[in-house]
């Protein structure tokens, strides 16, 4: 099911705790369900439920419910939302940065 | 002067936060001071210093006190650190993505 459009506020602040980090990149390797996320990262199943709920509700993480079983995967259009915000900053001021080097490198009209 | 290496945790921390990525939006235009920073977010000099503070720790921004005026630009570094984090979470979830399709793409050896 297609996620509605990214919200860069919750997708920020869902990727602004280690604990969630550590979930998204375990799930870069692919999909795992929740006792196998809460193993590996010692910590409670409640707790990995709480984050997942966070991560969900921001667009970054999908999970299924399958019988008893519940898997998470990686949204990617949550990801690409972020990587997308910082590379819209970071080519802002390198274009700055290129109009002042072009500036510096004209002759100066008033010698 | 160069800084020390990125530090992820902080660094997403420190972009958690709507009003430290206004200060971030406003920043990838220019260096601004202090109090120019202040007006259009319509927040106390106070709270801007606060904000700064945790965006100088983490990385993402460098301020420099000329006389009585303090002027703050982005580093592009930290910003570079959060951009890599996310594209290798990404680069891993889609190199998965494009096994499966090889593995559903072979013949089947069985049949």
């Amino acid at each position: 099911m297609p996620r509605k459009k990214p919200d860069i506020d919750r997708i920020f602040h869902a990727l602004g705790d280690p604990t969630r980090r550590a979930i998204m990149e375990k799930l870069s390797a692919g999909p795992v369900s929740v006792s196998q996320l809460a193993e590996p990262l010692d910590i409670t199943l409640a707790a990995v439920v709480q984050h997942l709920q966070v991560l969900e509700d921001s667009g970054l993480v999908q999970t299924e419910k399958v019988g008893r079983v519940r898997t998470c995967r990686i949204e990617p259009t949550g990801l690409s939302a972020a990587e997308q915000w910082i590379a819209d900053r970071r080519s802002m001021w390198e274009r700055r940065l290129d109009r002042l080097g072009n500036l510096l490198a004209e002759p100066d009209q008033n010698d």
